[in-house]
């Protein structure tokens, strides 16, 4: 089953063309992110500050379909996806709330498990593992 | 009563000294500010975009107290003041959530209702007249 | 010849990882497109604003190869090019800034011209095409 | 002599209402703040990641007296002043670039340095009393 979380669009995420800048779609898709870590219950600031430990994004992709305004209310569906022992990928699709016809905009994000320190891939951790189970859908 | 919202702090909100970067905890407020507009049915996309109204800020204090961290949950108490017919301020009163013993920080917005073009005052329109009368305290 | 402009990693682009934040890597190419269209003289709060008239990016892809830190110096080299009448995609190359050896990241976006009340494609106003003709390059 | 720093108005500080949202005000003064602390020599990375010190601001004051727009050049013209052997305070006017007859706003932060796990407070590393000297003055 994908996670998926609704949002409003506020002022400082749109800029003076009106609309959201670009930049804050694949960041508003990273909120979406971090709010499915925390609702199976992974502490994001020890996730964060880990030493031993980082999980950056290595490549995004992002396809805008339609523009978003202040007070916006979008949904936000996130299906991650194992790529291997240490990577997975994240896909997002957006859609205006209560759904429309057409989506937003959609975006991939893909991350992999390393040492911050070596720079060398780590297999991904337990609470991962289990984060990848939780919202890994077979139905869509 | 005042308006009271809670938020999670992201990890766009923090810096690389760990904590939230100073200038988003007034941004937070102002997402508390927007909330407070749509709680009472304003349509902030045209609040916004109205060519004939702007409401912008002309003095803002901030009083840090405790630094936040990403994953922390805050609440944000929010009241505001008229202070005459064209100008009203907000004091924002942010804490952890679960409330502890001591506030986060507290900050204070001081906005004037101008034509945006002859950036001379206006009387505040009724909606906003609304909104004062909705959040505004005298229990506190 | 491509364009090329130096920058400096500030705090707010970091976050509690002590890395820079992933959106701020296409945010920072965006800076380096509006300074482009600076450079050739370009009015950017008249393009930004104008009514008849949006460029709105509909497509973004980034690679990133290394973290960056604050206080770190990179270059961007942009080189837009033109798609048809109506469209055109803008590779930027991030390296460090005295450049080593490794690329930091790589991004493209894809832009269109619109107008934005009817969401129809539009012809690319000369100025547009005087930018794209200044930095188009044979030779990388 | 206090440090002088010019900027250009991109496009992401800007938002919907058309010119520069407010908390960005703040935050361009932490990005002149930290290019002087750079013109120094001081180094960013390591003052930021110092586990042993941190510099956070307890207070901040922002005046706006004219709105910005996407594209406008503004200087920043900031001046530090020791307040005790563990804090400073920062001045920061700015103005529109070439300078205008009237200031766009006045920013006020204070800053304490303290141990960041006891948060308690510490005495200026040297480095710090360097900048204070250097930037510190007394003919404004």
């Amino acid at each position: 089953m994908s996670f998926t979380a609704s949002y409003t669009i506020h002022l400082s995420e749109t800029d003076a063309a009106g609309v959201v800048y670009f930049a804050n779609v694949p960041h508003l898709c990273h909120v979406a992110y971090e709010d499915s870590l925390l609702a199976v219950g992974i502490d994001l600031k020890a996730l964060v500050s880990a030493r031993g430990l980082a999980l950056p994004i290595t490549h995004c992709a992002v396809d805008f379909f339609q523009p978003l305004f202040c007070g916006d209310r979008i949904l936000i569906v996130l299906t991650p996806h194992t790529l291997d022992s240490s990577s997975f990928e994240v896909t997002y699709q957006i859609y205006h709330d209560p759904a429309g016809d057409r989506r937003v905009a959609q975006v991939l994000t893909r991350h992999v498990a390393i040492d911050p320190i070596q720079r060398q891939r780590l297999t991904l951790p337990p609470d991962l593992i289990h984060w990848l189970t939780q919202w890994q859908t077979s139905d869509s």
